[in-house]
């Protein structure tokens, strides 16, 4: 298939179908693309427009940002799709209603992924009763043209073949595809932000630190790092690297991790009004005057820098 | 006292000592050193001569990198030095011993920071009948020269005046220090780095992830934003940035969140020996061969090419 997928139809198409749309027309594939909402043309071509550069890096902006139509009804445009990318609302009633349709409507064989953020597609896939087993999890992060990481989530039944299929698939477009072996809710990488951001809550609404600190305790500190080497390979290299500074570092560090993970646990961040209230509290004192647009021309500005001088190293 | 530190004491040359050293020495200023273990100046010599591109950076290697005095006993030294950085083992009848004498020795007024990375200064200050009040932690990350965070924490009785001319002199230097307002144990940036290890502990030793791919999933994912936008910036941009993004955030996927959280707690790392085997098993297999002074020099590479880009951003 790889080879092959000239043509992909985008279902829904907020952030993260944009940030795919603008991935594939970057890779000179073609894209169908649909949305209920008022005005997503008029976003998804601002968005286009935005992400510029990105395409500059890729080739010609005015040759391939075009290749796209946006539709008003995806079902009759489904058979022309080499693979379907859906990003509806991470709904389950909306997802099994959804999957019904692309399954009845997209040809045999062809990839079905779902960007579903943490829902296992084993929980939407019941009333497909063509081919369930081309359906997946295929959970990018924003923005999905410039994080290369998608989490590949295949349920019990899904074939083989759709799986290596869809990792080739992505890998072909310069993406980092892992597969999970297990439909874990929230998948790995919500699952990890899940237990930093629990953490970092409980901090802030507890008034040791302030929202704006908290930050920079990771965009200048662990985050640096972690664009780099991940939990696992950090903490090697805080053993001293080599073969053996993971178990030394595990069993150095061991009981002092321990104890405060002990801590951590007693003051979990518990989602009360109060606490909340003390969190929202404190972002509007630090961040609430941040320029976001301008936060996220930053970003993307420097993610494509920090991507740039990465892949000079492998 | 930030204008006229020209001499700074390094007590304990490690692995953290030495990046200290090597940030002081940049910026031109005098290091006294010492270190009880075998070979520990030949050990400087080679991180100094490993940090060379840091070095040109910031001016000429010959002639600051050499303006340093490794001493067998730093005790006689210490009335010369105006600010103390203290990187002894993470021990507290260790660093209670230690810390009577710095503080026995050192010239009324001078500030003495550990760099303890957990272990709050209240728990080992108990000994110092001199002054107190000018010791409190100052929480570096590996490798200091590069990483600017650094945790401040003061105890109860460290005076306001050393807190602010700690943090005077840390932003001197480059640094971004960040102020905790409670001695809480593990700190702030420990404190989320635990989160996220338990469960990266948990998902490998479960076999829902390889070691390698746990990995990718932050250094292809969320660990390339969180170089530029923190947790709570990155969760407010998820909610499509603004003011209300956040709240937005919060309020839409806090039900999914909580639920993930339940899993997440159900399946905690217990550190047991067969989760703990389950876990090296993992590492060995996907991580083993790495090559780790490889991965030290791209990392550094990267990161100054990162922090170069950050730095036109602000």
């Amino acid at each position: 298939m790889p080879q092959e997928t000239r043509t992909v139809a985008i279902v829904g198409c907020g952030v993260i179908g944009m940030g795919w749309a603008t991935l594939f027309l970057s890779r000179g594939l073609k894209v169908i693309l649909s949305d209920p909402a008022e005005g997503g043309k008029d976003a998804l071509e601002r968005y286009l427009d935005q992400a510029r550069p990105f395409f500059e890096e890729h080739g010609n902006f005015e040759q391939v940002a075009t290749n796209y139509e946006f539709v008003s009804d995806i079902v009759p445009r489904l058979p022309e799709a080499e693979f379907v990318q859906e990003n509806g609302p991470e709904s389950q009633e909306f997802k099994i209603g959804l999957m019904k349709t692309l399954d009845e409507h997209t040809r045999p064989g062809v990839v079905i992924a779902s960007s579903s953020s943490g829902l296992p597609s084993s929980t939407f896939i019941q009333q497909c009763k063509r081919d369930p087993s081309r359906i997946l999890v295929g959970h990018p992060f924003n923005p999905p043209h410039l994080i290369p990481l998608v989490e590949v989530v295949p349920h019990p039944g899904t074939s083989e073949h759709s799986i290596s299929a869809t990792m080739k698939f992505y890998q072909s477009l310069g993406k980092r595809p892992i597969l999970l072996h297990d439909e874990v809710p929230g998948f790995v990488s919500n699952r990890l932000q899940a237990a930093i951001n629990n953490e970092a809550y409980s901090l802030i609404s507890r008034g040791i630190v302030s929202a704006e600190d908290l930050d920079l305790a990771i965009t200048q500190g662990p985050g640096l790092r972690w664009a780099v080497t991940g939990p696992i390979a950090t903490n090697a290299l805080g053993g001293g690297g080599g073969p053996s500074g993971f178990a030394q570092r595990i069993e150095r560090l061991g009981p002092s991790i321990r104890a405060w993970e002990d801590d951590i646990l007693k003051h979990r961040f518990d989602w009360s009004d109060k606490s909340l209230s003390a969190l929202q509290d404190s972002f509007k004192k630090g961040l609430g005057g941040t320029d976001w647009s301008k936060l996220v021309e930053e970003r993307d500005s420097v993610l494509m820098q920090l991507l740039a001088a990465k892949s000079k190293t492998t």
